[in-house]
């Protein structure tokens, strides 16, 4: 594809080599700063020839195990460790990273669902527009690591997302592979325009990443996850030799757990606004019919409170987090194992 | 002591036989509503002469087991089943427990810091009048369930405050441990006045509660220890038999274990603003020196995370949940075991 | 026209016989809820072939007799009474209808201004484009009933809003005649490409609707005007037999006083910001240059109130209900006889 | 009583004689100005000896009627028409009362709860301290011009509230008399100490006022009977003559209807949040048990409307104005008739 | 270019001789004024063939020299002194201007960044387009008054930014020297499209202004050079004969200093949050590498300051006004000479 | 006087010899951190015996200078360079010194009308509560920094408030003069109780301060004369020598003008809500009813601006520096001459 000139600026020079750290600089003029610019932190390793890939978390800004395990990587690595380039860009949602926030506090936006965005938009327009117009063009690869964020929790897996292009998928594939998480999802393909994904496809470029924790809080194991599953992956993308000496690959595990959420019914809804107490823990396997939970209305003590039950069978992979939820929040969600 | 008259009306009758649930009416005008009022929810079950007792969630609108937990208890209670009168409050501060704050969204007022209330200033002061004014004096046992909120994740336990009035406190050791929470803590006395347990005392009741979970969700283990100690406590404060038929009485744990917080050096400061990622998990025994985590700076990714160290030995039974934090927030506490 | 897809999901079966009430599930994904929707309530009445009408109210979330006499329907009508396809949308805009509010409190938009809406925009324009793109292109007749919100109080009429389509404007016509409202304004054709009565044309739809009180409170009268014209509508519209029994039909008033707005002049608008103070009252008629009334200065006793005065002559169909108001702000509009 | 100096200063001179239109300032010290004031409009009124009355509106910023009539009596009167002294302050709570709302957008307070104010306190409870220290003990008399306000509408009538001092009711009686509603309501006495009648109370000074009509706007009937009932209390209390030529003095109505609140029983309030629809009309006459309306849920069609009934006989004199509802609104009251 | 229709309408009339002060009145249906309109001042000039021009100020609201200069304008001018027409516009995005704010408080829009516009969009955006495809296209010439705003204090100047279109840049140079500011920029020509130059170059109109002072006072000699500059440009343009009686034309300064912003390295932008306090003054001249300032950190006193050097050397002419800061705002710039 | 504890708690120890810099940490339970604290910065330098002084800046978080000053002083000074003790708390106010506000954010609070506190009221009043009830026991003096802050500009001055009690008076103004301000100003006494100097009378311990520059920036001149001065005192209050080699003391001016503030006629304030330019300088001198400025209003062209003028004669010492206004808010005050 053919874009428009965005107007993030940056003193980074994505074809010099060595190892750079600085700031993507978005124009935003406000009342506190009416020629001021957001500093989006962005590294840049290039040792000569060799593949691209871009490295990426903070695309929701309350999703915390990527920033960390990316924040790591940029101090830990230098550039005479890899081979090719890699950019890593660990908040990218900055203003909603330092809020804590899934959506940016300037827009109110949802960063993942503003691709391709709009190089004349808002702040969260424009971040889409310059990773799907500037920044995915220069890569053959795109890890996007998320996380439940604070609405939700997940039992940390790794994933893709199909789509039409079965070339891409088989490499997609691949690196969901060499991630090397104990629970990995393979998405049914989406048309879902907006997302990261789709940015991805739109570049030719493979997009895979991780929902590593959540429930707001900095998960140590989703850490761990996002941080060895990033080296492994970097070794599959010819970035890293698997026998480098300063930066140990971890080991994959050996068994890997392959899943799918098959359709819209493995996800449960709020019916009423109240108080969510669940019935099941994160990693059971339930029933259609089985009971999810009760909502609860504090406020109204004799009324009954709401049954919740699941609609399908399956792995209880995802459990909202905060307690009180409003009609149609959604409740969490199953997957069920695939053959590979 | 001698109080004013509090403005909270009610059409309850305290001191008739049977079952009744209705509200706790504050007086509150405001543009949308200029002769309203704020409907809290309250029940109360006599059968004749008897021990009185007030039963009470909600002190922090984003502490929920205990919310479920009464909520059920004032569904499953008949006045056939109890002696003497038991008054629950399931919700008390009914404006943060709606909007799954701590503090009330009206009045920005921490209803744990507010007694002994006023009964000419705000909502959340009006409250804490009415429960220390009207409900407490009415009384001679207070239960206060408590969790760790949206801001902190507990184990579990239940626990007193121990006061200045030995006979009192002999009487709280008693009611803690019929509770019967695995885990149960015993706190040095305090001279704050304005938290619930400094209203018990002025009034001669015993006071005693939960930390039964937390992190803003609703945690079934929690809720269900709320429910079970709470049926346990009335037992012993006679109001319910053993033996009844209607409601079993879930037995108690056979070992409990019991521990204090010896000082401030057991609680952890976040020393900066950032990201915090925890080393250590709840329920782990843990070293003075040793490292807590750290506190990262995702828009700073060269700057080194800032350490945080344990300044005391002990077991963690509380940590801050959500994985931002500001300069001076709170990170957690430690306890240690106490010889009975 | 064609549409793309639109997000808004549903688990009514449009196409299926019988009563359905449910949802259509608007995503909107938030730091309360990643995953979460929006449930706009609606329900299906199916009954063989024949026609298919759209019935809505809560374009604006502050106008309330719509709501009530939808809502009311939904529960009084069953499929058996009708024939073709009825679907009612009770509260189109929910998250302005629940908050009281014209305008959406999620996105500051107006419904009204937001068609042909948007698939992949904010939550109001997401709604919009539903509408457009999904139900109206399964009707031939929609019914969208207003009130003046808020900010207006007018004398209850309905309305139609002339297009270039004359054969279309005939049968819209003959719909506002049958609907029976004792006062009826006919609109001369608006090129608003954004309003619902655009969309309607786009989709080769009849559009009529009402303007049926106001003031931002629930007028019974206009309530009344709205079911009984709402029921009118069906017969005329074929779902419904004049001779049903389980739900008579009201008969039509027999004079009906017919009614437009010709021209900007019409209006009257607020020449600074004050109190004003009408001289006035709805359903009075007035000359040119008469006095409406006065915008006080209550913080400036001294000045003289600014004088306001008619630059048409007609009658008093709508006044401002608020007492302060900014320059600007509407405060109110005649209309005129017609001959039919 | 005796009280402290307040900070608010005026470059009014209450004992000089003649007209004065200025402005009593509050200091208030904001980011925007930090040796700011709040500038209230006052006029003095001073002709020689005699009485001293004190005239009042917006105490509550939404209640408009008054604040419209006492802003013109001070364009209208002359020193030269009156004997004694008059001070009018048509918006005493300024910025309620340019911000349209009951409460102040300032400090969130009630003026009307805040009695007897604070001299270091917020800018509400400065304001009550100077009406009862200063401006109250200058008076013998003082009218306080209420109205509906934003979410109430009345039947406008003329009130006192008996105090438990005798003589000084029979004196507020008579001026009720002659301020000549043909409503008139004589309220029991009340001990609530933040109002301001018992500031008048305190200070042995009488206090009559209006209920002038409400909904949130400037209903032209209540504005007369301000202005007119004002005119006549002047001629009352000895500052007018019923026979000065400048200012005629407009008759009073033949016929007062007097009636009274008997107790809470004659309140209705919301049983839960939604649309509240009302089957009655102000000024009719309803019996217990009788259904004053529904509220109805928009966003659950099919779950059956909450009925409201009334719980005593009598005259709705008051009606909840907006549509939507929270539990625990108040949606109105009763009044009954008494016999003089 | 051919523009749709806008919604703003206005009661002035272009084409007509004479001079009236009026309103541009662009319709906003908002909860407060569901028909209202939002006023913005405007004044037409015309007095028989001639040249037409837009003069123009609040373009952000919080630059009040032009503002005040203009205002004062529409009193001074009248009809007879002038030749062909002149449209004044004082305070075009007047909800910024009303609040003091660089960017709309309606809907959070800038806006410089916002044109071409749309008919269709926020108020700002329909303001961008009235003036794009209403007001520019009536005119041959376009002064857009500016000035630092609230966050950036200038040293006052003129400027042109140039265009690819070498006639227009001419053109507009002309009306440069005419305007007459001691100090004068000539901006390098710029590809954006969202700011009113580019508006003017897509109209063929010949766009100039100034940076009158700001840091959100209003400066008495930016206001001076505003008048006086405007005047002046009104004879060079043909509107007003250097020889008039009624307004003198004041003389232009003898030597003017031409600059230039030569790249974005003459730009500053804070490297951290904190309260940056300056080492140079406005009008200083620095060196490259020459230490700016330093950002402290109050909170965390014992870390070092930051420092701020300057990239380049040069003029001060525009500082950072407010001491707080955070990473990415603009500190400043310099200007370097440039010959003529 | 015997204060209450509060419940401000350090790790500082305020009687141990060196150098400490750490943090006052204040208990605030917020939803974001239920057992958290706000940690205001603060150092301790001690050496033996000797006299007490505590510095302070930040009592309005928007006054930058002292706040700057401090900050280099707690990093340039080391225990072993003075005598005594010398506490610094440059950001006593800290939320509000972060927010850049004279107000206190979490509380909507002055702190400079707070004193003398509530050890169990909001922040902002346990701040005062601190200072007033810790902080001034330990000390003898009491620097307290000043600024204009965003709303005023200041002629850079120091000043005392006299006070009832002659001696202390005597005391603070030698202390006034070994700050050695060019400018100097004496206040008449006040009987204010609630700013930090009746804090200081009610401890017996000597106040003075300064006006440092304002206008909401970091005026460097401002920062000289606060950290020049400071070190003057440090010597003439016995912790500094004169001869000391590590840190020279800067020489006072040879000159100083010493000014007065002689009643409120001095202040100016505004008569409209508009735009003000004024007519005058800082630093001029003025004549009882000279012209001062004009409040423009720009959204009202044809009306004339409001003319404001002086009502006393004198030099202009403050200034407003936002633009905008609304009435009552203050536009500045002039000051006189006095002998010494």
């Amino acid at each position: 594809m053919n874009y428009a000139k965005s107007r993030i600026w940056t003193e980074l020079d994505f074809e010099k080599d060595g190892k750079q750290v600085g700031y993507l600089h978005l124009p935003h003029s406000v009342d506190r700063s009416g020629a001021g610019t957001i500093a989006i932190p962005c590294a840049v390793f290039r040792n000569g020839a060799g593949p691209s890939s871009l490295l990426m978390a903070g695309n929701h800004g309350d999703e915390y195990e990527g920033q960390v395990a990316l924040t790591r990587l940029i101090r830990d690595l230098e550039a005479d460790d890899i081979k090719g380039r890699i950019i890593v860009v660990p908040a990218i949602n900055l203003p909603a990273a330092m809020a804590g926030t899934r959506i940016s506090p300037i827009d109110d936006r949802n960063l993942n669902r503003c691709f391709p965005g709009n190089p004349n938009g808002t702040p969260t327009e424009q971040i889409a527009y310059y990773v799907e117009a500037v920044l995915a063009p220069m890569c053959e690869s795109w890890l996007d690591l998320h996380s439940g964020g604070a609405s939700m929790a997940f039992m940390p897996y790794a994933q893709i997302i199909l789509s039409r292009d079965e070339a891409l998928n088989k490499r997609a594939l691949a690196a969901l592979e060499a991630f090397g998480a104990p629970l990995s999802l393979i998405q049914g393909f989406s048309d879902e325009p907006n997302m990261s994904n789709s940015a991805a496809v739109r570049n030719n470029v493979i997009h895979f990443g991780t929902e590593a924790g959540g429930s707001g809080t900095v998960n140590p194991d989703g850490v761990k996850l996002a941080y060895d599953g990033t080296l492994r992956s970097l070794v599959h993308l010819g970035h890293l030799s698997p026998r480098n000496r300063r930066i140990p690959i971890p080991p994959a595990p050996k068994k890997v757990r392959w899943i799918e959420i098959a359709s819209r019914d493995y996800y449960v809804y709020a019916p009423q606004a109240g108080l969510f107490e669940p019935m099941v823990k994160l990693g059971d396997t339930v029933k259609k019919g089985q009971l999810y939970g009760h909502v609860h209305f504090v406020d109204d003590p004799m009324r009954l409170p709401a049954e919740v039950k699941f609609k399908a069978s399956g792995l209880v992979v995802c459990m909202r987090h905060p307690g009180r939820c409003e009609r149609g929040d959604c409740l969490g969600h199953l997957a069920t194992d695939i053959k590979r």
